[in-house]
């Protein structure tokens, strides 16, 4: 059914690359608004579109999130604000089980270490990109590309540590546009509601839909110490429920997603990268899993890696499942011969861009064979550790802040550095037990992919196993004390050089493998995928035009869609669920325990409140904690997931199945009232 | 390279379906001596055959071995003993870390459930078979298949426990043999080296080639009580060791390939089966790997599973790796188009066979739909638990067994359920710690799979967590001891109706439903898999004729070959390794630790002395154990494994690169006399 309704999509828009129904992660710059007005009967026009880019707030370790009130209150969902709530919890003020709430201003507590962002200007730099990497191959492609970032970004934020300038790579480099931020690390909790109802049903419910959660949270950004004057542009709540049909946008940053893909690079996803990656969570999750079982304290502090790691097992696991369709790769495959054959008919093109697909299989393959040592040493699988992440940042730091901007590995620039300053001065606490028994799993792992007759694995061993070496690392490091790391960072490299810390001689010595594997990758897998995937996005632009959607970026998107249902196994899936349902399916016992205050409430709450709600429009990992807003740019909800038929989203995406998940505000309004009492907030979000 | 080889190795035959080079798991009434001849000169005889057959044992719970003396002794794998050795071991005494040896012959130990059997008798029951299936489907032709099966299986045994008959299915139906064999079990432990010589090199080295394995056992066969008079059938070992070239033999029992399958069940197994046991086995290992941090016991009574979970996990990623290898399914796509052409020209086999791949393809999808729920209630992954399955096995012999044996479940019927019932009534310790972990697992897994709203879910958890439930029938169950089980396999179903054991009752509670998709299984999948296979096997043979071997079936098989090196990343591997080489590799860190014993007697030793070998014998999983004998008939090697390569061999051999690896006889004699000192059994070996 969904694949029959592809294909006649595919057909009658008679190009394969182009997006049907509410198909589309749009830029802000680019957003279809007569494509709207022609389906819903409304067009966005720039008032609007500025106001909700600048209402809209990126959580830039991988959520979205908009501002909700004059004073810089900031609406997210519970799971974007996970770490932090952890972070700020201990054995005995459990904040993630037993949810937070600042009843003053003053108990606004500030998470140790998150960054929000705030679109405030995109402007297009392609010719300029262009010019510095056209008729270059391999590292000097490589080189010449990360210098002109480097440059582009510098210059656009002048130093500023409360600007951040980003070069967005749009369509596989067809187009390359700057986002300039405001940078705000001073953000402080404000309010979540306990675990269990905001990850209700928890992993057998994760991405299915009806759904029952209060993935909410509430944080606050603070500008010189004060509340963020956000007077000008702020999401109202709207005052009712969205209706089934109606038109609803959301504005968020997804993550990523692979729909222009060729089919070299999908077929390496299916066969190699994805069941690599599942079976790594699957082995990660034994493990935590076993660990939490030690006892609650440790089912504490794994909470955070386990929730993710499941969350992460379940995607993938989608997306594995939607590659091996064979009627999804067949489509697929289809588009691509198309476009060849468009591309082998036309003599220009041909000689530009002709043998663009075999490159980029070759460079495919060429990746393959880096890939185990790569993922171990330079991707993070083989030193699971936070304290070792540290280390290497430090080592790092100081060997790349003494080089030219340009020439520095990317996350070292001036424009890129201050995120990575932030984790690793925070004061965010660090568990020993817990950081030993991912590093010797992460250990065991690489010494399994490299093989113990690698010499590089023989020198790291030094004849210990995984678990020996695990702890005299985390035993005897001291980079648990951020101001051990202060003084390190700011020390250069003679304070790393005279550094007597085991951790810190480990990631030095560790780190011309892992740099090495990395400058193969980036030379010869990333700068030929780069420099082709540009060709074939220039030739898609030549034959298909430029009105099509690029592939997410975790960058600012725009999308639009209707509250809508769908069919499932024979039976309609209604677009709402209402507080009575939760009720319905509490059984008293986890995951589908609700907490106390909901069953002390339940008589004060309306009961026939919608709770969730689904709609159409294209979303991907990264759009959580976006809002979702009707034409009067007014919040209705609030993204927190897709259904489990939206996984397959990664590589395309099926307008009769897909749906993105939402809590009604609405609910988190009645919530906030009468479950909570956060009478300070229920008024500050009344504000208009 | 090798692709190119096989490419036209299959041209070059004309016919797809026929082996080329050494490839072949022989069965003993269809050897090729005249192939072995031409290739090497030799012509096995129906003497010789009979002679290598009834010298050859079959371990009946997945391994190969041999005798080797008058006197019932029996050479093996120490990884085919490795469960009897952790069974026999205990906190004080570990067998498995520190080796075993009967020093006087009433030293030797009874192996809880190991099973033994000789093959003395084959015979050709295809026609009784296909009389009662042909015409018949689904469910009529799964009960008239079973209920022949059983009947000629129960008349050949004659209700004798000392024989066990067995109805053979080769070439996926295209011929049916019955198995006799004589069933022994009374089993005992007579030696085994320490495991860190056995298994040397521990997973790093598993599935690779140099090797420096000492990976053997001895048992003897007792029958009534005292050692088996196996005067007139057994293997002396060889004074020499095989030189490269030599023909060599391997008698053993692979069990199971997959040469055959239509590419629909290749395309099952590689987007579904594969990836879903790879994931589950992480999740798995990851559990028992940190299950064994928390202290020496733990590690000492998780090892036999974690053993075999990271074997399996090596071996299915080696599979994978081949079905994702592109060129090996274009050949075989191939190989089935030509044959579907071949029918498809002949009106009488499109009339018979046309649509049977078709047919396999739908069954094959019905079977994805039950797959999760089958694996789970049926398969062994929601119940992972030894007590468990002593439950299961409980209730269900109390109800099979007053049925009439030909319509009784495969395993309950007279001639199959001894081998059951050995286990059921096995004084092998039982580790509540390991059970609860391991159930807690598994449950969780079940409940994953088959959502929290699935009814029996429901009912069987009745708001437990995995974790509670696990305890609440480990702790609660009687089942621990061999005699409440006697009592309750003896006392029929009143017995089973009065138990008062929450795991019996557990057992009872999900067994409807087990049985369900089972019968659903084996009439809407199986069967008709079973029904087109054969139409397809017999229209192989009406165009290719009979001189192939047939898919592997845990039955006893000879495979001819030479000890050769081969090509591997540019450079040439040598065929042997030696004593010095083990020496040579140690760290002294597991799992490189040489035991104290080898260290302590380097000096005596000679350490030119072969210790592993690789041959072009075409072997797989449950050849482990196999003797390689040469063309006297003598004993000089003991398959334990084979190369990374070998492991697409599921699929298909590469004569270029798949071999499979043996320890050297001589360096088993020569640890056994100046490491061991285990004069009683060198003499006993030196004895023709």
């Amino acid at each position: 059914m969904r694949l029959a309704d592809i294909v006649t999509c595919v057909i009658l828009s008679g190009a394969p690359a182009i997006a049907c129904a509410d198909e589309g992660m749009w830029t802000f710059n680019n957003f279809p608004s007569s494509k709207v007005q022609q389906a819903y009967g409304f067009a966005p026009d720039q008032t609007w579109l500025d106001h909700v880019r600048l209402s809209s707030i990126r959580l830039a370790r991988g959520c979205s999130a908009s501002l909700v009130s004059p004073h810089g209150l900031v609406l997210t969902n519970h799971h974007c604000a996970r770490a932090c709530i952890e972070q700020l919890s201990t054995g005995e003020h459990n904040y993630a089980a037993g949810g937070f709430y600042a009843k003053a201003a003053d108990d606004e507590i500030r998470c140790p270490d998150m960054e929000a962002n705030q679109l405030i200007e995109i402007s297009d730099v392609t010719a300029r990109v262009k010019t510095a990497t056209d008729g270059k191959d391999g590292q000097a492609f490589a080189d010449a590309l990360k210098a002109t970032e480097a440059d582009i970004a510098k210059a656009c934020s002048g130093g500023d540590n409360a600007v951040r300038c980003d070069v967005v790579d749009l369509y596989h480099g067809g187009v390359y546009n700057l986002y300039k931020y405001r940078r705000f690390q001073d953000v402080r909790l404000v309010a979540a509601p306990e675990e269990s109802i905001a990850f209700f049903g928890g992993d057998p419910d994760n991405f299915e839909f009806p759904r029952y959660d209060l993935d909410f949270s509430l944080v606050r950004i603070y500008d010189g110490g004060q509340p963020l004057d956000s007077s000008t542009n702020y999401f109202a709540f709207a005052g009712e429920d969205a209706k089934e049909g109606d038109l609803v946008f959301t504005s968020g940053n997804p993550g990523g997603t692979d729909r222009l893909d060729t089919i070299s690079e999908l077929e390496y996803q299916r066969d190699t990268e994805l069941p690599n990656s599942l079976t790594y969570l699957a082995e990660v999750r034994g493990v935590l899993e076993e660990f939490s079982e030690l006892g609650p304290e440790q089912a504490r502090i794994a909470g955070d890696q386990l929730f993710g790691v499941a969350n992460s097992y379940k995607a993938l696991k989608g997306r594995f499942a939607a590659l091996t369709d064979p009627a999804i790769l067949r489509i697929k495959r289809n588009d691509e011969a198309v476009l060849r054959a468009r591309v082998a008919a036309d003599p220009a093109l041909k000689a530009s861009t002709g043998a663009a697909w075999d490159n980029i299989r070759a460079a495919v393959g060429h990746g393959a064979l880096l890939r185990d040592r790569f993922i171990m040493l330079e991707g993070g699988r083989g030193f699971n550790s936070r304290l070792f992440a540290r280390a290497r940042q430090l080592v790092r730091y100081a060997a790349e802040s003494a080089k030219p901007d340009g020439e520095r590995l990317r996350e070292y620039t001036e424009a890129n550095f201050p995120i990575t300053r932030q984790s690793l001065l925070s004061n965010a606490p660090i568990y020993p037990e817990l950081e030993k028994t991912t590093l010797r799993l992460s250990l065991t792992l690489l010494q399994r992919a490299l093989g113990p007759d690698d010499p590089l694995v023989k020198t790291m061993f030094a004849n210990r196993s995984p678990g020996e070496l695990a702890a005299d690392l985390i035993d005897g490091t001291t980079l648990k004390d951020p101001a051990v790391c202060r003084r390190l960072l700011n020390g250069g490299q003679g304070a790393i050089d005279a550094a007597n810390d085991p951790l810190i001689a480990f990631a030095k010595l560790v780190d011309a493998d892992a740099r090495g594997v990395r400058k193969d990758d980036e030379n010869n897998v990333g700068a030929v995928i780069d420099k082709n995937s540009r060709l074939i996005a220039q030739a898609r632009f030549a034959i298909y035009g430029t009105s099509a959607d690029p592939d997410a970026t975790f960058t600012a998107r725009l999308s639009y869609g209707a509250v809508k249902g769908y069919d499932e196994k024979g039976h309609r899936v209604n677009p709402f669920t209402t507080l009575a349902g939760a009720y319905a399916r509490a059984t008293g016992v986890e995951p589908f325990a609700l907490p106390q205050s909901w069953i002390d409430a339940k008589p004060k709450l309306n009961l026939a409140q919608k709770l969730n709600i689904c709609t159409t429009n294209d979303i991907i990992g990264g759009n959580s904690g976006s809002p979702v807003i009707n034409r009067n740019a007014e919040v209705v909800g609030l993204i927190f997931d897709g259904n489990i038929q939206s996984l397959g989203g990664d590589f395309w995406f099926d307008p009769t199945v897909n749906r993105a998940v939402a809590v009604s505000t609405n609910a988190i309004r009645e919530a906030l009232s009468k479950i909570y009492h956060a009478d300070r907030i229920v008024t500050e979000l009344a504000h208009k």
